[in-house]
């Protein structure tokens, strides 16, 4: 099986990174769900979503939150970042 | 000591419940800063900031996400929320 993959939340439908988490979790064992800013919220309903309605025997492995720089020098803000790591569970 | 405090995170400015935060953990040994929904994004961005600025050995014990029914019966809708449990590094 293929190391963890990763799936980037920004500002689609949130099907739309159900769909993708659905996807990665039929070719590789765990998945990386990530965010920054508002997304998280986004990210956190992905999962939830995905928990709920798709694959409802998912494990929430662990959750980082962080800090990232962003933007041009001189003009740099600070951006909070998620990422929420899955893997199906073992047969 | 007292036990766990809580502290709720809604739509006020982050630097309100930063504050709460640092107040909080002068008092007792850890806290869970909660919020659903949106201000999930801003749950995060306060223990970031908490943690850059103002009290930099912070321990992040650990992060549960869940969901929650809200609303009158008939028109219930799911709301993602988060808590993120906090503790003073043992001296």
């Amino acid at each position: 099986m293929p190391a963890d993959e990763r799936i980037y939340v920004g500002s689609k439908p949130i099907l739309a990174y159900v769909t993708a988490v659905v996807t990665a979790l039929s070719k590789s064992d765990s998945v990386s769900v990530m965010a920054r800013g508002r997304a998280i919220s986004t990210a956190v309903d992905v999962v939830e979503v995905t928990k709920r309605s798709f694959l409802t025997d998912i494990i929430v492995d662990g959750i980082d939150i962080g800090t990232e720089r962003l933007g041009e020098a001189g003009a740099e803000r600070n951006v909070s970042t998620i990422s929420i790591h899955l893997s199906k569970p073992k047969a």
